[in-house]
């Protein structure tokens, strides 16, 4: 029988068996305060450890090591969050998209990867880019990349389609003058016909640390998208693999699908 | 020191260990074909035991147990997959968005919950849509759940929005005579001014089974959206995370924030 109780509850055990001598005639003391499942798998356990000549102290370790592998678990479980944004009642019941990204951006230490189809020009949304732009300058973060399809301006983007994006960019979604690493997909600087874009909807913060987390979703990095539609997504804070998300887009620049403008 | 070596390892030497009715002089034939990080983790943990009077056999014991957590832990990493697509080179690296989909969709045995903003009416798409509607029935799946945006309407909606939809939906999106059920936002019955949709990207197959999957992501459920586009959703096939998914969608139309067509 696996043993499924938390890493806790088996330290706490384990604590009780430390404190015994001899093997007991009944592990009723050592178990008390278990629920019925959990004192079952226990007893089981103890029972097989007993006849192969197991003391309480040696118990006590064993237990300490399955701690080590449930607390593992959890920490894997924990570590994905669902997250939702809608209309209230909605929004209460999981982590809300707005929320997440707000505080990817506000805690992050050294880095952000933001990849998005729209690149929203609210004022509000123009207030977190701000922000961003703010902790880049002041040296709180040293890298930003963003990842994003110029809708706003793409049925005009001329002969020199990087350069149009450049100067659009430069004024309209960035003013500010510590620039970002900005990347459009490949297909837009040679003109291709087909009508693909990024629309990718990504968030890295501290790729490439121990604080690595990554958000990614339906909605777009736009005021509207986050507050009032319908969106869903995973956030998972293990940097293995949000390093693999942000891996990808670093992936991606090398092979030359996107381009920095 | 934790032990994080793969539950199979760990059964390998606990089968070793148990062919010996002794404590060794040395592990090391226990611990051969074992690399330097885990022979020193077992050697340390083998010490500890025998320290307190463990055998071959009752560490043996101690291992399978020890297996079956690690093999939990990797169960629940093996469950998320980071599902991308995008043009070649980038598809060979990662689950292509469309594959996957394709799957989730010919594999599911008993319902199918799908959430799109645009849902495609391309010839490619309408051939999913068919295979769907052709599973449901002959009864090789029970339920079908849609939640879209009716965007290629969405300008004449007239008075009656529903019935408009449900009329569209009918005649264009599945003429078939097996229907799904079919949600759109509520906001849309009640003609708000706001301008927001239903834009989360979701597919679960088999919610509430023991294959319960679910992928979420940026792609639309149309064919251009998953063979072309920049996207990045993750995979995850483990019950109970999958079906957090789909319930959160029943808790939306329970609220009334979706309504059927």
């Amino acid at each position: 029988m696996a043993i499924t109780l938390p890493g806790q509850t088996l330290r706490g055990v384990a604590a009780k068996l430390r404190q015994l001598s001899y093997v007991p005639t009944s592990w009723q003391g050592v178990l008390a305060g278990l629920n019925a499942d959990g004192r079952e798998q226990l007893q089981t356990f103890f029972d097989e450890l007993v006849l192969e000549g197991g003391t309480p102290q040696l118990i006590a370790k064993v237990l300490e090591h399955l701690a080590d592998q449930r607390e593992a678990l959890q920490l894997e479980r924990d570590a994905w969050s669902f997250v939702w944004s809608g209309p209230e009642p909605a929004h209460a019941k999981t982590a809300d998209t707005f929320a997440t990204v707000d505080q990817l951006i506000q805690h992050a230490e050294s880095s952000l990867l933001i990849a998005t189809y729209n690149i929203g020009l609210s004022s509000q949304f123009q207030d977190l880019l701000k922000s961003i732009a703010d902790r880049l300058e002041s040296g709180q973060i040293q890298r930003v990349e963003l990842f994003f399809h110029p809708i706003q301006i793409a049925d005009r983007l001329g002969t020199e389609p990087l350069k149009t994006i450049r100067q659009w960019f430069d004024k309209d979604v960035w003013p500010w003058p510590t620039k970002p690493l900005a990347y459009v997909d490949q297909r837009l600087s040679s003109g291709s016909a087909e009508r693909c874009y990024q629309h990718s909807k990504v968030v890295v913060a501290d790729a490439d640390t121990n604080r690595s987390s990554a958000l990614v979703t339906s909605a777009n990095f736009s005021e509207t998208a986050q507050r009032h539609n319908f969106e869903a997504g995973w956030l998972v804070r293990q940097p293995w693999r949000a390093d693999q998300v942000a891996n990808h887009f670093h992936e991606m620049v090398q092979e030359g699908l996107f381009v920095a403008i």
